[in-house]
């Protein structure tokens, strides 16, 4: 199940960043496995990793890349996570770089490994080292679509975003691709993202610009308030359009407003293909006192089991949602104050059900497959979203038959 | 489903405590749904409630009540939890209050309204006042049992425990009830629960006793993360056995002792019953360098969907758990040094799969009802249990079926 049509957009290559694609037979003979993307010289390159500290081998190891300069290549493998793999999956995510630098022409430090999948079983380094030399003869930039699909797990459909800008007479691409559909929730779920822009953006700037989007998209995405050992968000600026983004500049705000609607949707993507997903919910808070506030109200209610199987049962279960508010640990909550609506709806109100609903009104909101609940707390001028999805049986079927 | 045995134990009767059971017709005709409680004269009495900002009318009222003094009767109906009701709410809980009052001949203030049911409905005042007379008519000290079915909502079994202490050839007897299946979570579930003792007690010792028991008890249960707006414990002390409890003193050990273990044995029965509950789990973390980290860690994997759909298809999926240790908060965790095991296997070690562990052994840990997820930190002296339930399709069904 997903929610929304399964279309991709158009995805405009980015000069400078080439995608491979290969099968290494990981979980499955024949399936796209292997994504090899390669970064052109002098390209600036930014990340964002889990926050868990269970963190898998190829995220240490790629921090630790990141942080000792230029990154030429990123290797990415599904049906492995190699997590919780010890000194044994540490071992295997470097051999695996060294394989590609072997194959390229590279140092080991210039490429970052990101692995996806099953957690607690060895990597199988030999199937993934076999596969490299096909995937590097497959490098091009028009693998967009392609790669889209050998990141995949779970997902039941790819998931990229492009956005182009247009400035001086010049063009600016920025074209992204994501994976991830369970164990989803702030501090990046079981997600990758790679971004690609040609722009030329310092390398300081860029991670500065990376952490901000993924902290208004990935980071505000919830399917079952499980953190993944290996989430992991790239951005590479190859500055390839020679077009320069510099801080505080006008095209600055251009690009950070594209960067956002890329990184935005991306991170949609995977809430409308949560696993056993009927709906895509935005939960939005407005008049908070605080941004604190504002997400603890907005995670209480995105996190209910209750909230999330009156979604499925398209059920307008107002006093779900009111329990929610009341135990998201306001201070001094006034609940004759605040409103609660179901997109434009107003179901509570002084304490209770509002005088003018109707249960049919809630009703025809909820048989919808995109629902807005829009809470205003009215103790501030603060606003925050997240986005989730409901809670059906099928996710219990995914994840009671899923070995992840 | 349910968890175990549905046996209830003998419940010996309270001298000075008398239970009458009437059916109101509230949701369906002729189901026991109003059950009416008399306290003896004298009697010391405490209660521990829903830390929701919602609470409901009858536990806004039965709070300040309580405050004022003496109380001699307890109203319990199911059905209806007249919440998110208003003032509207808040007068058909004091017209029930009133009603008990006039019948029995005592103040509105000495009597404690208690509602369970669906939420954000009219309270149908009129019918449980009509019901009262049979109630009162039924007053017993024998009808534990059939109060125990009294209070029951989406409760598959009746719940219930007894206890008794002999000291010095004298007798002291402590009997309770309770209800709750879902909205479980720490500070009262949608949980409803009544004991008393014939002990003499002084209130405020009582209030702190109780207190103390329900940290360890019904606030250390989650079924699905959720806190309702009603939950409330009462504890009442008739002195009927003429044994007074004092503090610091070797019956005060024993008397706590034995609360503890019936307020436990009652948290306990509504997580057997839990809804669509396959498996009854202790989360256990010992090891830890404070309170408050124990209980991150329990909470976390008490409260994922990914464990507990693991547990749901008795798959030891220890990944999962590994995970959600990692993303519980813990500051400075040192990865290497804690183990996680099931039952007595140990999975977890130095960061990854235990070397001794084998498939079969935790395979055959998971294929039990009762499951113990033992995680050591290694980090200090504090050990913190909490229990829980695997997520079936059956709680999705109950919660997407059932307008609660």
């Amino acid at each position: 199940m997903a929610v929304g049509p399964a279309t991709l957009p158009e995805l405009k290559p980015v000069e400078g960043f080439r995608l491979g694609i290969a099968s290494a037979g990981i979980k499955k003979p024949g399936r796209r496995d292997v994504v090899l993307m390669e970064v052109c010289e002098g390209a600036s390159v930014a990340g964002v990793f889990t926050k868990n500290a269970f963190c898998a081998a190829p995220v240490t190891l790629s921090k630790r890349h990141l942080a000792q300069g230029a990154i030429r290549y990123l290797l990415v493998n599904t049906g492995n996570a190699n997590a919780g793999t010890g000194e044994q999956g540490m071992r295997d995510a470097e051999r695996c770089c060294q394989a590609v630098a072997e194959l390229c022409g590279v140092t080991e430090g210039e490429v970052l490994p990101f692995s996806t999948g099953v957690i607690g079983e060895p990597l199988p380094v030999d199937k993934i080292i076999a596969a490299l030399a096909a995937a590097r003869a497959d490098l091009n930039e028009n693998n967009w679509e392609s790669a889209s699909y050998g990141i995949m797990t779970t997902d039941t459909r790819a998931k990229a975003a492009c956005e182009q800008i247009e400035y001086n007479g010049k063009s600016i691409t920025l074209t992204g691709i994501s994976k991830g559909a369970g164990m989803i929730m702030p501090n990046m779920a079981t997600m990758l993202g790679y971004v690609a822009t040609d722009a030329a953006v310092d390398q300081a700037l860029l991670q500065k610009w990376l952490s901000a989007a993924a902290d208004k998209s990935f980071n505000r995405i919830t399917i079952d308030g499980d953190t993944s050992t290996n989430d992991s968000c790239i951005l590479v600026a190859t500055g390839r359009s020679e077009v320069r983004v510099e801080e505080g500049s006008e095209l600055a705000e251009l690009f950070v407003a594209a960067l956002n609607r890329v990184m935005l949707a991306l991170a949609q993507e995977i809430i409308r293909d949560g696993e056993g997903a009927t709906k895509f919910v935005e939960v939005r808070v407005d008049a908070a006192a605080s941004v604190a506030e504002a997400l603890a109200v907005a995670y209480t209610i995105a996190h209910s089991p209750l909230v999330k199987t009156a979604l499925y049962a398209s059920d307008p279960n107002w006093g779900r949602i009111l329990a929610c508010v009341g135990r998201a640990g306001v201070e001094n909550l006034d609940l004759d104050a605040l409103q609660i609506y179901l997109n434009d709806v107003c179901i509570v109100e002084k304490g209770g059900r509002a005088a003018s609903y109707t249960e049919e009104q809630g009703q025809a909101v909820m048989n919808g497959e995109e629902i807005l609940i829009h809470v205003v707390l009215n103790r501030g001028q603060l606003s925050e979203s997240v986005w989730t999805t409901d809670l059906s049986t099928e996710y219990v079927h995914i994840n009671a038959d899923y070995r992840s």
